[in-house]
């Protein structure tokens, strides 16, 4: 395979430079590193435009987004146990094929720059394996355009519907890439049974964990609690990120202090989409102050939960600095950050980044500055996956 | 001049429909209204496209954007003070021209199908009248594509900066539309003294008030208080908007109750963006099912305050929907209705909307329902304002 080479591009808080990929891989990057390539590279013409690492979409729903079937009239309560049921009484009427929305959603994800994405899978009685089949399919089929992990993930409860864990279980001797967890008190009733289930699978299949947890204040912080005991008793420090994690914007100062605590001494991650409403909700900028490891995603896109969010992840860091009130240029370049490196830290992906050695995933985009362009949102120009070319002007090509 | 026929549109809750527009207003409007146009009618394919009212940006800084301007680095320190601070000496430092501004401006809204601006003017004793002057060229340069409202506004506070009073009595002299005002305690220090002479200025020059309310929690309720005792007591019922409003989400419910029934006894709007930030925010749903009167606006855009308003309402209605949590199409819709016809109401806009006898105020766009445009946010296809088209395939053509 030849070289290619990006010329004339602006990396986020670097000099114009150029970029050489051999074999899939960043062989050289900065001001001239064209007389690296080899003499019969191909050159692409970077037109001085911003240079973007891989986005990572480190929390969504691949399985269940309602992309390219009609409009779907939301007139769901707000209430989370309400959403859910009326989400799977949606699934039995409409038949919703996984493997074709997943694809759906991939492709819109790979138009936008996106190359990673952590996806939980829905896994419950009535749908038992069928969805998580299905984006295991889509796994495979773009693997080389997209990464994608997925997450066995008990939405209805698991606990609370026997014959779960069994199912959970199923998929990760078929290769789910990670254990799921869901509100411990507030859905299955019995957080120690809860999370020492979760840790027991993670363990035996000796994969990490991504749970979900929406409780609020004393009651997610002693969830918090749990999870950072059996992750300190079980040596998985490093491997476990908690989802949403509600409660870190709803308790004192000295309670958020010993939970921040927590998570530094197990190396937990936190993954935080900025949600939207009048509770408050994690502090990005205070968490990332105190050295907490954070990632982020689009959560559930036009799905039967809502139809805000949308697979742009540029846009999931206007919304996150929207949300946080972030206005200073340095603070949305961090935000940035934990949606690209943040997140394949949070998912442990190897060989990250714009630096020599590291796989070719990035993007080519129009814009004054990377704050800009998150502002902006124009289509992407160009976007690489290991040096592949996966999408041009807003459009994937695979 | 002959009549225009826009064929086969959707409108917002209604069947698909023709429109027939005679001297700038809507003349018929349904299923097969064209039938009503002249034999000579020019025609205009809509093409099944979304049909919006004129949008209505009924909160904006005209004169203080920094678009077109190169970006501007922002690590401004979060407090308001500071905030207004570094906006006089970056002022100072770059000259801004506010007419030069305050089109550039117009032009994007415009674009995006924006028919009606009101728009805070800083008046303040540094920068006199200027500002002013500059918006009220562009106000009258484009008069015929975009009616904007000027309000006299004292950024940098009123008493505590000697002269300012003579410079915004000047102004309404001087024909702006709507007498502002600001946090009558945390700028200005003097409550009553502060909302006396904006009632003394306003009734003696005949405008409407329209007053930044910054303050939270029960300094800002007794603001509201103060405000609407004066609205009563002066017959200004119907004539006041308080804008931000942040008290109405910082109170508990008894006082939130006492405070709506205030607002209805004296007929006062609130306009609320729904900022950013993790303090509480008014709850549009709340406030709408209330019977409050409401309207919404971008704020400044890409100014010193900030960088992520941008001027396009359909985004300002996302960027309501994900704050509030407003997830149902019903809610989503009302918030489209609060960005058009809720701002007219509030500007007191007369013959507005998509009825008989109203201007031809109108947008058309594509997408599968209203709700879906408002996240999608394409281009414009076509905006006209009073019959007359002023951007095409989202470039402005004035």
């Amino acid at each position: 395979m030849t070289d290619t080479v990006i010329r004339n591009v602006r990396p986020l808080g670097a000099d114009p430079s150029d970029i050489v990929i051999r074999d899939g891989r960043i062989a050289a990057i900065g001001p001239d590193a064209h007389i690296q390539a080899s003499p019969d590279a191909e050159t692409i013409d970077g037109g001085k435009r911003l240079l973007f690492p891989g986005l990572v979409d480190a929390h969504t729903h691949m399985d269940k987004t309602l992309m390219g079937l009609g409009w779907y009239r939301n007139d769901v309560p707000p209430s989370l146990l309400a959403i859910i049921e009326n989400e799977r009484a949606l699934r039995r009427r409409m038949h919703i094929d996984s493997h074709q929305q997943s694809t759906r959603h991939a492709r819109k994800a790979i138009a936008t720059g996106t190359t990673h994405i952590r996806t939980h899978v829905d896994i419950d009685t009535e749908i038992g394996l069928a969805g998580f089949e299905g984006v295991r399919r889509t796994q495979e089929d773009l693997k080389d355009a997209l990464t994608i992990q997925i997450v066995a993930f008990p939405q209805s409860g698991m606990l609370v519907r026997p014959g779960t864990v069994e199912l959970l279980e199923q998929a990760l001797k078929d290769g789910a890439d990670v254990m799921g967890g869901l509100d411990p008190s507030t859905i299955d009733r019995d957080p120690v049974r809860h999370l020492d289930t979760i840790f027991g699978l993670a363990t035996t299949y000796d994969v990490d964990i991504d749970i979900h947890l929406h409780e609020p204040g004393e009651l997610g912080a002693f969830s918090i609690d749990l999870i950072a005991e059996r992750t300190k008793a079980l040596g998985y420090q490093g491997r476990v990120v908690i989802s949403h994690a509600i409660a870190l914007g709803s308790v004192d100062d000295a309670r958020f202090g010993h939970l921040v605590e927590q998570l530094l001494e197990n190396d937990i991650a936190i993954m935080s989409h900025a949600p939207g409403g009048l509770r408050p909700i994690p502090e990005i900028k205070r968490l990332r102050a105190a050295g907490v490891r954070m990632c982020t995603g689009n959560d559930g896109i036009r799905d039967a939960w809502g139809p805000l969010n949308t697979p742009d992840m540029l846009e999931r860091v206007f919304i996150m600095a929207y949300r946080n009130n972030l206005r200073k240029d340095a603070d949305i370049e961090e935000l940035i950050r934990i949606a690209s490196s943040g997140g394949a830290d949070a998912m442990r992906v190897p060989d990250f980044g714009l630096t020599v050695g590291a796989t070719a995933d990035l993007s080519l985009v129009d814009g004054e500055t990377h704050v800009e362009a998150v502002i902006s949102r124009p289509g992407r120009h160009l976007v690489m996956k290991a040096g592949r070319i996966t999408a041009r002007d807003g459009e994937s090509v695979v």
